[in-house]
């Protein structure tokens, strides 16, 4: 995507080759920060502060990270201990252990000298994969969107309203993005969309990250707190939800940040269609019920009880909400089940969210 | 309620009998700030400013700003004035609009000269009632929850988890309040509860109010995420859902705080009791469909794009959250519709959110 008319990805190899480059998303939408990660603990310190966040852009900056250690120390003992602290930045998120087992698997049959390189070519060539993953998965949602446009249109309507959640977008992963693809792709086709952003507390990152990109990227949206979607939706002032995703279950139930199922339940109570982006790698084919299944991670209470913005001087400055003394909780996740899910939009097309959908475009996975 | 020990109300005559006094909620829960209102505009701004809030509040202010203005200027053109002025303060709570008309009724046969005496009993009447009401509405509520308690108690449960959004506490009335009054009564009769407080954005009103009030009366409480509540009811960490309501239709629609019906649905969805509690006088006997004939206040975009809470310094800070240029969208309430609400809690008693359970205790406005 573009910032300011300049190709820009979340990740990228530093021009010394010694290191890659992020995005420091904390820091945004106010500031705009690269860091550089040189260590496989630089790389979990990322993903575990989430100044890289997003299930696909996870899973790279991991794979990244195991190349850095296999760098420093490539004996079997150390690639496990590297790939053991990387697994345990972020709990939740599938493709992360996916890709950290990826580069197990390619490098250890390898003589540890050649092992460096290979792992930092794989995670290379892990970066193009999710950047066709994503484009993949926005010409097929784009699909989607102008089907939907037409027929709004043909009933008078001047735009699609398109509600999301958090912050599928290109931030999340190296480029396009999982959720917000769908958007781009329509958007430069030519259909008139409007984008509901949903603030998603308690880490902000619709309001922060996703109306950052669809300001950047010149898509009409509008901020509002997670809790007016579904006002809107009775309303009819959405034509559809698309969400992203951390894990899909064999089944097609999501996982996805916390507050996703509530839309869910809204956009089903008001006949409004419910789509999830998801390329391959975030689907968990060992996992069936989502609920009993999948571990919800739980994250700091000064995630709930403070918050980060820009203050009257221009820095940021962490405001405390609540009184002293009272306690929060902190799911950071919840899941969505398939039967509120309309349909998964993947890289190899759409389909039902349930196993039959899945399989017919997974078929290689039926023995699974 | 008691503060620190010290019995406390929201509102009450100053000591010189030349104004009322009220707390400004807009600096809770961080400062305990007192302000004065001499005349009806000052009430209004207090309104509008939401330094008070929350429906019976509302109404006994405006009554004290209509005693205010009598006291100045009691001609039928100076109260029509002044009455008009604070009922356009807040479009959405009916009983603004009921207490002005009381005040309006009662006084306005009087000869000018009686009227601003009239006026200002009148409102200290209300002020009294509305306290009666929600002492009532929390023993009636409190039956219930130690109903739900015995059962869950005998399925070995260790506390009553109570989810409640936005602030319907003591804070939101003169004393009790609506949605919390059930809590204070049942945490009196030995009840163990726990209380899961929506923060509610964009205001804050769980986070700040809720939060607060639960502390002072030493309520055990943990504070979330809007987003949250529905991944607790799916675990089973949610017993009953209670709210307050700024409007309701004769059919038991309930009008409340933006993201109610986030939760009715998420409660639906998990067999999860759904309570609203109400005084008589929030019930709009004139409206059967809350979705449609219900006006939503739309509030500035501010109240998204940007929060306030305590500063590193421990001043009240006002930091932005969206990106500069992103625009965004405030309505302040939504309609839950009967058909998710199990039962409504009112002064009179408990009774099915439905034409013929209003009429089974309010048979005065069968013929209305």
């Amino acid at each position: 995507m573009k910032i300011d008319g300049r190709d820009s990805r979340t990740l990228w190899v530093a021009a010394d080759g010694g290191a890659v480059e992020i995005i420091d998303q904390t820091r945004l939408p106010h500031e705009f920060a690269v860091r550089r990660l040189e260590t496989a603990e630089e790389a979990a310190t990322a993903i575990r502060d989430m100044w890289v966040r997003g299930a696909p852009l996870i899973g790279v900056t991991a794979a990244y990270g195991l190349a850095l250690a296999a760098r420093h120390d490539a004996s079997d003992a150390g690639l496990a201990t590297a790939a053991q602290m990387l697994a345990a930045t972020r709990p939740t998120a599938v493709n992360l252990r996916w890709a950290l087992e990826r580069v197990l698997q390619t490098v250890t049959p390898l003589p540890p000298a050649e092992r460096g390189d290979a792992a930092w070519r794989l995670a290379g060539e892990m970066a193009e994969e999710d950047v066709a993953l994503c484009a993949a998965i926005g010409a097929h949602g784009a699909v989607l969107l102008e089907a939907l446009w037409r027929d709004r249109r043909a009933a008078g309507a001047e735009r699609l309203n398109i509600l999301t959640h958090c912050n599928a977008g290109w931030l999340a992963a190296i480029d396009w993005g999982t959720a917000l693809a769908p958007v781009y792709k329509a958007h430069e086709l030519g259909v008139p969309l409007h984008v509901w952003v949903d603030e998603t507390r308690p880490r902000n990152q619709g309001a922060a990250l996703t109306a950052r990109e669809l300001n950047w990227a010149g898509v009409s949206h509008s901020v509002i707190a997670d809790n007016a979607g579904g006002h809107l939706m009775q309303h009819g002032e959405v034509d559809a939800v698309i969400v992203g995703t951390d894990r899909t279950t064999a089944e097609g139930d999501v996982c996805n940040k916390i507050g996703t199922y509530l839309k869910a339940l809204a956009a089903h109570d008001n006949g409004v269609p419910f789509y999830v982006a998801l390329p391959g790698p975030t689907i968990d084919w060992r996992v069936q019920d989502g609920l009993r299944e999948i571990p919800i991670e739980e994250r700091s209470a000064a995630e709930v009880t403070s918050i980060v913005g820009r203050g009257p001087a221009g820095a940021l400055v962490a405001v405390q909400l609540t009184p002293d003394g009272s306690p929060a909780r902190n799911p950071a996740f919840d899941v969505t089940p398939a039967r509120l899910v309309t349909a998964l939009v993947t890289e190899r097309g759409v389909c039902p969210a349930s196993r039959a959908g899945l399989l017919r475009l997974y078929p290689e996975r039926a023995g699974a």
